[in-house]
């Protein structure tokens, strides 16, 4: 064959060798017992807290969930046997697409079998919808909304991460005419930053622009009933589309998208990435539907998130460690150098059993290298006070720019 | 908002209603009654036998994948909790990985959410590495390859379906020195013909091509322990890269590559479909696992597809319908006609409760609208006889091209 490739390095045991790659990690989650985890690497099973999931909730171990997918396979069974146009609609896609456009105030929904499909399919259609768009998109957006909107062909000019002025200006110099489409996410996947959402939606007024925005991070974690931060901000109907994912606060899987009825039906006839795929499964989508509805109803969750994320970035603060972001539950401490970074992730692990992977690029640019830590609602206050003490240890161990250092103090 | 949409006429009931649209109806499978189904549609329920699954072999209902599905959740919870790089591989991944290795004796697999991800992440990666990478993809492969390939930016000349002459009058028109892919489906997902695979893989090693086999419609129905077409050739070892799905003929949901470790490290590297995707929940993994498992070692289900594909073909023939192929179970009557075509498939369904869904634009082209058949183990020949007899009045009674009207006979 032709290809040009490079192996991996072949990993062995021990946290100093460099040919460990903790991300290849195999971790066992055991029901209840989240964020307690088993971790399996190069055949050695360990005892883990895991820092770094996207579980937000614990939803993934929530009973009543559970036994929603449980009994939709004793019901139904495992698979849905086609594509959503070809057979496989099933009565929980059709319920669970019902509930996410309540919940976000929303005519019509669409479920996607991922979040990644989700953005890519909806923007690819949507940017290209009519063919003269021209596309506005935040400058740290995620892969999935630059995939989509590189897929559509469409015009578009980048603003500055959250800079509306960015915005306008960009908004300002485009054709009057012309239709305009704004994609951004609200609460940022690593950054953990908020959009400023009540000024892009007047400028988006202001100019006349369709609004797309990704509340992957926030929905169930933010906002009345968990519908996110647009909801929190009682804007939820100045966005066009709200985008959200099942995969994450809501502990199943699978992505969707909510607005307008006639906006999901262009989706839904056109995407290629909704048509030519299987359904999800009624487990997957019995469950989700079970995890939007507990959420809509109980508070419990999002309480507790809000006050360990509080606790943490107060911890980390007198620590000295620097966060991008004190806004929300993802908490990143920005290390910057990625050597650094993998070395403190590792110390975690195998001084502390603290699992909390390093994040470099694809998922952040070079320079940003970072821990981003996620507290959870299943996180006791003592795991949090104990994460930023051991942190702290690492931090002056390794040597790390501490806030004040940053900032030149 | 900006967007020109259109509407969806509303669906009424009743089957002459131009806005009826029965790829919305709901198919309620009930566990173990399979190809028994209730269909919903505007508030209307009626008993239905599907014949248009891609749960080719009824494992969507076999009782160890659900066991299996029911334990992990048990075990571990609904959901991954993170993508495959951030916390979410658990042990069902990594097994299932090496199951299907070594189901197709490759070194290594990687999973996806989808097969359209699954073609469209690796494909994208595969057909840019090298960067001076010449892709031979055939004209009719499926929408994820050809988004695959063209979001790879790769140059690509496209053969005639299934032509080994043109194939190799491009690749020979092709400078000798430039890495070349060729990318084609074994069994084709609409016409139901096997592609020409012995002569396929002697050009590519005469031309020096790497090799990409999307085995999605083969997979757990052919070839030694379902390994699919180029296995039941005895030609597996000349494919780079086995593709296939786990939401077919395994009855849950998911897609695969499988090739040499280094290749599947390169995808598993940059593939942005796979990297910034939550993982599969470990119920889906396990039960696809034991779905595999299952298929390698009993012949029963594969023994009567094959006999339940093979009457239909021939009663089908015997009732003049013309089928695009008689080679595998995907059982393709020709119509010809879009309205023709969704006639068919309401009198089927509203006359005999028989579910064929109409296949139009843009599952096929223009002139090609057909009823994609699907029998399975678990329609009883009985059953296929009530529809090839019910099946040959229709073509009557709507005055469709015979086999013999469209051979000039």
């Amino acid at each position: 064959m032709n290809l040009h490739l490079e192996s991996y390095p072949k990993g062995t045991t021990g946290a100093a060798s460099s040919g460990r790659r903790i991300e290849h990690m195999q971790v066992g989650r055991r029901f209840g017992m989240f964020p307690q985890a088993t971790a399996s690497q190069d055949g050695v099973d360990s005892q883990i807290q895991v820092w770094c999931s996207n579980d937000y909730l614990g939803m993934g171990q929530n009973p009543r969930v559970a036994e929603a997918m449980k009994a939709a396979i004793d019901n139904h069974g495992v698979g849905s046997g086609g594509s959503r146009n070809i057979g496989g609609t099933n009565q929980f896609h059709v319920l669970l697409e019902a509930e996410l456009a309540d919940l976000h105030g929303k005519e019509a929904a669409l479920i996607f079998a991922s979040g990644y499909t989700a953005n890519d399919g909806a923007l690819t259609v949507l940017a290209g919808t009519p063919k003269d768009t021209i596309v506005f998109s935040d400058a740290r957006n995620h892969a999935s909304i630059i995939d989509g909107i590189r897929h559509s062909g469409a015009e578009k000019y980048i603003y500055r991460h959250n800079d509306v002025a960015h915005l306008e200006e960009l908004l300002a110099a485009a054709p009057a005419d012309r239709p305009k489409l704004i994609a951004m996410e609200s609460v940022h996947s690593m950054l953990g930053d908020i959009a400023p959402v009540a000024e892009i939606s007047e400028l988006a007024s202001r100019y006349g622009a369709t609004t797309y925005i990704d509340e992957v991070h926030a929905v169930g974690m933010y906002g009345p009933q968990g519908a996110g931060i647009a909801a929190r901000e009682g804007l939820a109907d100045k966005f066009t589309v709200v985008m959200g994912t099942l995969g994450k606060g809501y502990g199943v899987m699978g992505g969707y998208i909510t607005g307008p009825a006639a906006l999901i039906d262009t989706v839904r006839t056109l995407s290629r990435s909704f048509i030519f795929t299987t359904s999800l499964p009624p487990a997957i989508a019995a469950g989700a539907l079970e995890s939007v509805r507990h959420l809509r109803a109980s508070e419990a969750e999002r309480t507790a998130l809000s006050e360990n994320a509080r606790l943490l970035h107060r911890l980390l603060g007198e620590a000295g460690i620097p966060c991008l972001s004190t806004d929300s539950h993802i908490v990143s401490a920005l290390v910057g150098d990625s050597e650094a970074c993998r070395r403190a992730s590792e110390m975690l692990l195998d001084r502390h059993g603290i699992y909390v992977q390093s994040i470099a690029s694809p998922d952040v640019p070079a320079g940003e290298e970072l821990l981003r830590i996620t507290p959870s609602p299943v996180h006791d206050p003592k795991d949090v006070e104990n994460l930023a003490h051991v942190l702290g240890g690492i931090w002056k161990e390794l040597d790390i720019a501490t806030a004040s250092d940053r900032h030149g103090a």
